[in-house]
């Protein structure tokens, strides 16, 4: 792995490596050299969880006992995400950065040692796993106040350049099945860090969703040798009424069978994979559509609103021929004060029931005056 | 249907019209006469959803727009589970009961009139189909500040006839699937109404969850020529560390794989497809051990706990020689005070990670001193 190295739009990466062993990533605009030594005491690193099969749904579970103690919500003055100022000896060395991702500090998932693979899966009879996979962190500022919605195109643009990197470099470990590039922002979703930041989890087998997605694409193309996502993309923009932003490379609608109050999903106008097949032209027209969506969100009650934006790439080793990258973005919030929660049907059934029509949705999102 | 009908137990029902042309059928133990009219002016039926295909995962999304405007939070003076007394006119015409079951005002699927079909799964291609099913409403007793835990066994035993009816009837309407009796409860997970009650829905197409548990135990049995969960018990039996309470008919236990902090499988030791299969004396044996069950998971942390208490049945019409009658408690309740959200690895991938080994929460559980 190199220590830097020169990314596209004169964005550069420097690695460091943190006081217990992790990395720590760079990523800047003007070339800036990073050398500020991590100085806090060495912490043991927890032991790599337990992966188990649910053989009633043949889903894997990760079980990763040591989180439960993780931090939760400490003051601004005690934020482990802001960069290291004076006495407060951060995760990040650095008086200020732009962009970082480091190892996750309590891993759900962590590099497996030695030969690894996954048990057979035989129902009940399932031999018990490890969980492979990594959990890094991003950083999207150094400033704690701010939020996604607020960065400059520049920033947006780095913090792209740093979700390419990330699934470029984690697509070549031998464990890694599948990279998910995600942010939950919101108390209302459990989000225990304020700090504008999102996660890279890195699975080491198929999670169940996209496990679904590969086997509903495969089953589309064989029957219509079409590519599912782009007849969904086609019929989005032939019925028109759900887009809610558009430019030259990218188009945002709100699904025709939403799941969420608000819900839209993101994807370039040209097909690819995942991240890095993104040419320079998507790369840079990214940050103004994805500034309209976060502003759009957040205008419709005038509220920062909760939300999960996702990340959905083809798998590292299979269905790269049919599955397409986009963006899922997904709030539970239905009206201010009101939350939409999953519960018996939803939760135990797998089956949703929607309160709003995502036409009308569409249009909240629409008429919000940027 | 009949209006009245002798059950078993020496339970009845009775079957009323409520003003608005919904059923209400009051379970009880005394051969009570329910002669009680609705006398609250007659409200306009909200029209039947929309269904609309998901094409990406293949799911049915059951869109009720007309649900936005439910009640919520009521105060107990007005609650509508609470017979009517007095000057308030609630959904139960009697001044008491014990067990009532009542056609949902709200309904997220409703009866389809005349005939009726799901639209083809044609990808992007689908058309938009009809919200068809049905949503019914259970209450557990006519006192307000109860909880499941509180009842008495004899008035879980008439609930459990109330389940085992509801689910008889249901099968015989053609355009019904599946039917899943659940609770609901705590306002941590999104309860409108604190009045101890649960919900029936019978869906017309198979949910998601039940789907794959389906192929799951299609699967196993073609390739082992055993059922599943019938291995499933079988292990949990061996194994031992993992089951909370027992006796001579029925069984708890955390399962192996649980996805919840604390989550309860209970089922019968004598498996069945659905309720309808109990036998007497499963019947006579489920409320000891279901009040056992809930006491010990209040008793954890001496509050309340938050949970979804769901019925798994086999599917109405298919895989009733390869799925079994289980009820599946789970619980978002990590400790006081902390809740397990389901953010970007459950929500967006659909892959689950615990933060706590199943054999610590059934240990806890096994500890409570009722």
């Amino acid at each position: 792995m190199a220590q830097s190295k020169r990314l596209t739009a004169g964005i550069t990466r420097n690695n460091r490596e943190m006081a217990d062993g992790r990395t720590i990533r760079y990523y800047d605009t003007a070339g800036q050299s990073r050398e500020a030594v991590d100085q806090r005491p060495v912490e043991e690193q927890p032991a790599i969880g337990e992966l188990r099969l649910d053989p009633l749904v043949n889903e894997w579970i990760a079980m990763a006992a040591h989180r439960q103690g993780r931090i939760f919500l400490p003051p601004k003055e005690l934020c482990p995400l802001c960069p290291t100022t004076g006495e407060l000896l951060t995760e990040v060395p650095e008086s200020d950065f732009e962009v970082v991702v480091f190892d996750n500090r309590s891993p759900s998932l962590r590099p497996p040692i030695g030969d690894w693979a996954l048990p057979d899966q035989v129902g009940p009879d399932t031999d018990t796993g490890t969980a492979g996979g990594k959990c890094e962190v991003i950083c999207f500022t150094a400033d704690h106040g701010k939020s996604f919605k607020d960065l400059t195109p520049a920033r947006v643009r780095v913090l792209l350049e740093a979700w390419i990197d990330r699934t470029e470099e984690l697509s070549h470990e031998s464990y890694i099945a599948h990279i998910a590039p995600f942010e939950n922002r919101g108390e209302e979703i459990g989000v225990t860090l304020s700090h504008p930041h999102g996660q890279i989890y890195a699975y080491s087998y198929l999670p169940p969703r996209v496990e679904k997605m590969l086997a509903a694409a495969v089953s589309y193309k064989s029957s219509t040798g079409k590519i599912l996502f782009d007849e969904v993309i086609a019929r989005e923009i032939r019925e028109n009424e759900r887009i809610v932003a558009q430019n030259d490379r990218w188009i945002a609608f709100v699904p025709y069978a939403a799941r969420y109050p608000f819900e839209i999903h993101v994807a370039p106008l040209s097909p690819v994979a995942d991240l890095t097949g993104l040419t320079a032209e998507d790369r840079d027209a990214f940050p103004e559509l994805a500034l309209e969506v976060m502003k759009r969100l957040d205008g419709v009650f005038g509220i920062e609103m909760a939300y999960i934006a996702a990340w959905h790439q083809a798998p590292v080793r299979i269905g790269r021929d049919v599955l397409r990258l986009h963006w899922q973005i997904t709030s539970v919030r239905r009206a201010p004060g009101k939350l939409k929660y999953l519960a018996g049907s939803e939760s135990a059934m797998g089956a949703f029931i929607m309160d709003m029509r995502p036409e009308q949705s569409a249009t909240q999102l629409r008429e919000v005056v940027l």
